[in-house]
């Protein structure tokens, strides 16, 4: 027994080892693509992705009822499943990113010395990017070609239960790629649904230059844990509503509404209200569109003494991302305060503030230390294709390389470009 | 003595907790600060260390006698000692670091989307930097005010025998802090020299955003195993310098007799010198001049051919950052062989090529994998005043978020600020 594990892990290790020699060298190619040849290769990818439907569905069905015999939940179950819709979207989805601009060979600055030389910062790939996702199997398509069009080789490590589906889509994209004349190691699947791949995966950093993980906060939790290589992500959205003394009430409503319950489960919406005790007469015109909605309300003291409705909030509440029609509400007095409270306890993602006063709100938005901050808008506008970057790979709350919303711009790194004419340091 | 260590370690444990808040919470002051305050800080701190030398030579004066009595050798003791003129450099370098553009506050995009929201990218302080670093003493000050121009806190810890004049240094540095109406807690030294305390600055990855290791490798390499927060440095400069066929002979004989002779000693410093076989009639007067100067040269088995003086280098010698007065030399079969020997043996951090074909030149620049290539320079170029970004706090041969020299400017990231009127998400 323990020797076959043995014997297991040592094939796995040998396979990771290829796959990630194999991506170093499709991404030297890669890196010297013009921005032509990839979108000629992302649309041939998105011609085979369209053609291979027939193949996807029969992987999916098998993948599907083995997720039922599993007693996978039904949110679980709609996330696996890939009809004829969900793959069109893919497909649209793919063309969208085949007709961004190119991230790559921008000139970031340029400069000539007094002794002649010329300086370039040009864009260039980060090079290869592993991405370990759970359910959904569309990521192997989308985080594919976002990588393709940076120039990144990408090796992507599905969820087990969507094994079959991942590997029909990836056998899709990599002959998209070969018609297209580029590695098909440009886009590499994982080969194996065993555990031990993600950590070897995430120790490969000779082979793998950054790691992005999509999924839940158990997964992102493991991989920052457990990587030696850099990790663009974020473990949680704890996004914050100030409603400041200047606020215009039907906007804070409004903003508060969406922010919360628009879609509940998504890092962007909003998980903790701060009422300025100078608005405090706008609580329950706030509060009533939120239970209207179906939103349990937890709330502090005095919260729950001006809405019945309300149950107390425990400490532990200003520190939870619910997911979920949940919200904690609190009363702060006054800006700083307000501040305080989200430096203190937010996750450094997305927070807003509603108020007419814009010297306060410009207060607001250089203070709180987050990727990105809102004055009169809704927090579940943190979304790379609200921004208009087109498709993202996910969202960093980290401080270092990128921020916000990651697309394709942010999966490239630079390099310098020195010209001269013989120069030699005195 | 076991529980003696226990009750030590918890000490330094409290101290570390206490230097980290310290600095998250000036970090949040420093955020907020003019670019004219910052300059105005410098310009005081640069008083103070220059009113305060008269303490800053006695605690050197006593680390040097310790330094003495526990026999560190002279280049050592080179790096320790600070006396009249070297306190002076450390001044104007000061005042030279606050006439810097600044680095915080740049609108690096803005847009405005269908639905009115007007999105900016704007520079900000990455928030409260660790630098951990070997003898020399007037890192302290450098690092400081690097720091401080660029809105970051500093928590600096010094090497042990410098541990007096550090403290001393840091002192002014204070001082003048505080004449300027900033947190004296914007630059922090660890009190104590307890080596305990570099683990546990490492793994405090909630107040330290970034550590800067500066040292030899041995420190580097043990900052990059064991820290939890991102690390800016290079572990090795191995640089080199490709001799194309179609290179003029002077350039590539001044070039590399600078590249490897100027300083030996620096990251910059080129280690391995490739020659094009179609080039070889220019190897022996390069050869000739790195001799004249007192290098020694490792030759292939080609060049130990052509060149009698030199000795047969061995496979580790291309893998070899030597900082001496040594060389690898070996023979190439045309531009891809020698960027594939660069891509495989290189460290990512300088590498040049001597061409006067510009086509193969671009190519070379494209295709090495490192954070600064060079057309007809010498690789001792790699360096943030060389550059024309003022002084530099390290160079950093990683991908993500800053490569080649880390000055100001790189020690920044940015936020996303969204300016709305009441918008929701559909």
């Amino acid at each position: 027994m323990s020797a076959a594990k043995s014997i297991d892990i040592s094939v796995i290790e040998a396979e990771m080892a290829t796959l990630g020699s194999n991506a170093r060298s499709a991404a030297h190619v890669l890196a010297t693509t013009t921005a032509d040849a990839r979108r000629i290769a992302i649309e041939s990818v998105a011609d085979s992705l369209a053609a291979g439907y027939d193949k996807i569905h029969v992987a999916n069905a098998q993948d599907m009822a083995d997720a039922r015999a599993a007693k996978l939940n039904a949110a679980m179950l709609d996330r696996l499943v890939l009809d004829a819709g969900r793959v069109e979207t893919m497909v649209v989805g793919m063309r969208e990113v085949a007709a961004l601009n190119d991230p790559l060979g921008r000139v970031l600055g340029e400069w000539t010395r007094p002794n002649g030389l010329r300086i370039e910062r040009v864009s260039i790939p980060i090079g290869v990017i592993g991405i370990i996702y759970e359910s959904r199997p569309n990521v192997t398509a989308d985080a594919g070609v976002l990588c393709l069009m940076s120039g990144n080789a990408a090796i992507l490590r599905c969820g087990s239960e969507s094994f079959r589906t991942s590997g029909a889509i990836a056998d899709c994209l990599r002959r998209g790629l070969q018609a297209a004349g580029l590695p098909v190691n440009c886009i590499q699947l994982v080969p194996t649904r065993e555990r031990a791949a993600v950590g070897m995966l995430l120790s490969m950093d000779e082979d793998v230059d950054i790691i992005v993980p999509r999924g839940g906060r158990s997964l992102i939790e493991r991989v920052k844990e457990d990587s030696r290589i850099p990790v663009l992500a974020h473990l949680d959205g704890i996004c914050h509503v100030y409603v400041h003394a200047a606020a215009d009430v039907d906007k804070a409503r409004c903003v508060t509404l969406n922010a919360k319950m628009r879609r509940t489960g998504i890092c962007g919406a909003m998980e903790t209200l701060l009422v300025d005790r100078a608005a405090l007469d706008m609580l329950p015109k706030i509060l009533a569109s939120l239970h209207e909605a179906g939103c349990e309300v937890r709330g502090d003291s005095e919260v729950c003494g001006i809405d019945n409705q309300a149950v107390a909030a425990s400490q532990v509440d200003w520190d939870t991302e619910y997911l979920d029609a949940i919200i904690s509400v609190g009363i702060v007095d006054g800006l700083e305060a307000a501040i305080a409270h989200i430096n203190r306890h937010g996750s450094h993602h997305t927070d807003a503030i509603i108020s007419e006063d814009h010297a306060a709100a410009e207060r607001f938005l250089n203070q709180v230390d987050s990727a990105i901050v809102v004055h009169n808008a809704s927090t579940q506008f943190a979304d790379g294709g609200e921004f208009g970057m087109g498709a993202e790979i996910g969202i960093s709350n980290g401080k270092l390389h990128a921020r916000g919303p990651v697309g394709v711009e942010q999966l490239t790194t630079y390099k310098y470009k020195v010209h001269g004419n013989g120069q030699v340091r005195p």
